[in-house]
């Protein structure tokens, strides 16, 4: 096997999710390190806080978080970096680790920096975006991202193709240390691809180096190829290795394979998704149960494979005495697939109402993130590399 | 032979030249065309005024000239784009083409750009700079450009580092057009070069785009494979293919093979080398002399391979008549080698004295072509590739 990520059943890479994935194996495959109950306790005790998708290990993988706390600890502080590449609208499933991140920042008091990678979407042949598809998207995702409500002070949200001046002599440093092999070897990449896709892994990396102080990534699993570039250069550079705590992928509607996709409408319910379209995708999901309600009463449903519990287990239900009734009633009969999706449909629309509302306000209040606020004031100023 | 620009007896790549360049070959090699006598005399005439880098075919090979003239003489005008890689102190070698390009800017009164490529200095990790290198020679070598005395308004003289953020979208929309394969073909690229230096051409290509007109390019024939490249991906994007006009390079002091170089101080006379300096370096320079006064006088010396002969030829002695009569004269043997170099000298220390004093005045001078004059402005408000 030439590239990490890549099983005979799943493959798991920044650009594709195929198969059923094994996250266990995909731990040993990326070399990262499942969460320990003992870890979360660490985690939790100093937040001050508990959150369902760490005591579910939706975020259940990582890299150097016990070293994170300790920095945290000793009062070396740390900071938080995520992205998203905009290339089409948001579904629930790309904003759910934007709220975990939330919960880090606010529980820590940190800084956060979220890069929209629209140079790269661009790049992506495949997508046949033009630039101002991703100038669009950019824009409307990055609403969504500021309707998730981060401190205005401590968040800065840019675009690659606003902010790349500032970031390019460290973007330079990085990419001088990183040659063609191996990015073929981490990211698959070969002889026909791009050259800016092969350069685009500078880009992503430099965040992961914004601060000197230690740098935790909340993202999917996915990225993680990106971070193993990064903690290989970042001493020789100056800086510490980056920090990363994986999160699972959210079921798609479709059922246990692959990821949601906005090419594939209904595998994913979207951010903009009205309720009569919300209650349809539902209805219409893959469910765990059984073909008759007679059958299902007598043998059971499997909430495994039952995308509506799925995903209450993974964000829609914080309860977690809630949610594990609702997995015993499944697995025993009490629980019909229809009820189960009742509930989903109940909380994927009064949150996406609640989300929407807050969207509208963030029109207001995006430019705090892009440029007015503490942070962003600091992060035009700034050329890194330089210092 | 898998790379274009390298036989069996020579190798003429952006990064090296080595061996005596046979330019007929190298012409078939690129595939670019002799300047005729007919494209010579069509250039001069319409230009009002000879050159003589152009009698004399110092500037020899070319790349669409006629259609830059066709253009010219149908009112829809066309622009010049040249550069220099900051690596270093320039010496005489690397600033004829610009007195060249001056001319020509002058005769046609057209816009000019001027690239530094401190990005691609730094990533050569074979030249060990560091960025703070880079900048340093950045702006010494562009007091040196100021100093040709080019015209304010129409040329923007421009570091990578600091003007990548204008460029970037176009920088985008190339890269997406070229893939790994072709820069390893056409470069010599291999799996090892890092992938700053990978990408790198979609950035040196860009100013080839800058206008909806033809873009002529004066410079050294080592440049010619970034404009192959250009040829081939501008019409897809809605532009002009780069036409070019190529120069040989100037000798050595220590003799016809190679290009000088500034890891060999005793190769080239540099712009800041005091009288002294001067006079020594030519001095001691490569002679197409014989070894005795008495055999010279005998036997006559060779001016084909007398550095101060081809040193006169290519630039410090524009008149054509004094030029072949100190040919005859040094073939024959009425000229000794030593005759020879004093007449460089004088001529290399007057051009340095005159030289230098305009770059002092450049300390006053430069921020127009980097910022204030009239096309620099125009430059820092736009953003190349969204129009």
């Amino acid at each position: 096997m030439d590239m990490e990520g890549v099983d005979e059943s799943f493959r798991v890479t920044p650009w594709e999710v195929e198969g059923v994935v094994d996250y266990e194996r995909l731990v040993r495959l990326f070399g990262t390190e499942l969460i320990s109950d003992e870890l979360m306790a660490r985690l939790t005790s100093l937040a001050g806080d508990s959150n369902h998708m760490l005591r579910r290990r939706i975020f259940f993988s990582h890299r150097d978080l016990n070293l994170v706390l300790d920095d945290y600890s000793a009062g070396r502080g740390f900071y938080l970096y995520t992205g998203r590449g905009p290339s089409g609208p948001m579904h629930v499933g790309h904003i759910i680790p934007f709220y975990f991140t939330k919960w880090l920042q606010d529980r820590f008091n940190v800084n956060l920096y979220i890069q929209m990678t629209d140079d790269e979407k661009f790049l992506e042949e495949s997508r046949g975006l033009t630039l101002e598809d991703t100038s669009r998207w950019s824009y409307e995702n990055m609403l969504d991202i500021a309707a998730v409500g981060f401190n205005p002070d401590r968040t800065f949200i840019f675009r690659n193709t606003e902010y790349l001046g500032n970031m390019l002599p460290l973007v330079l440093k990085v990419a001088r240390k990183i040659n063609f092999s191996w990015v073929r070897a981490v990211f698959g990449f070969n002889e026909q691809t791009n050259i800016g896709m092969v350069f685009f892994p500078a880009i992503q990396i430099v965040p992961a180096l914004f601060e000197r102080r230690r740098c935790l990534i909340p993202a999917a699993i996915d990225q993680d190829p990106y971070w193993r570039i990064q903690r290989d250069i970042a001493e020789g550079l100056g800086f510490y290795k980056a920090a990363a705590i994986h999160s699972r992928f959210l079921m798609p509607l479709t059922g246990p394979t692959g990821k949601m996709s906005a090419s594939q409408p209904e595998s994913a319910v979207f951010l903009s998704d009205d309720p009569k379209t919300v209650r349809k995708k539902i209805w219409q999901a893959f469910s765990g149960g059984q073909p008759t309600v007679e059958q299902h009463r007598r043998l059971g449903g499997n909430p495994d494979a039952d995308v509506a519990f799925q995903w209450l287990y993974y964000f829609f239900e914080e309860d977690d005495r809630k949610v594990e009734k609702l997995r015993e009633d499944y697995r025993s009969g009490r629980c019909l697939s229809g009820e189960m999706k009742e509930i989903l449909i109940e909380k994927v629309t009064s949150f996406l109402e609640e989300f929407s509302r807050r969207r509208e306000e963030a029109r207001d209040t995006l430019h705090l993130y892009t440029r007015d606020g503490g942070l962003a004031r600091e992060m035009w100023e700034r050329r890194h590399g330089l210092d």
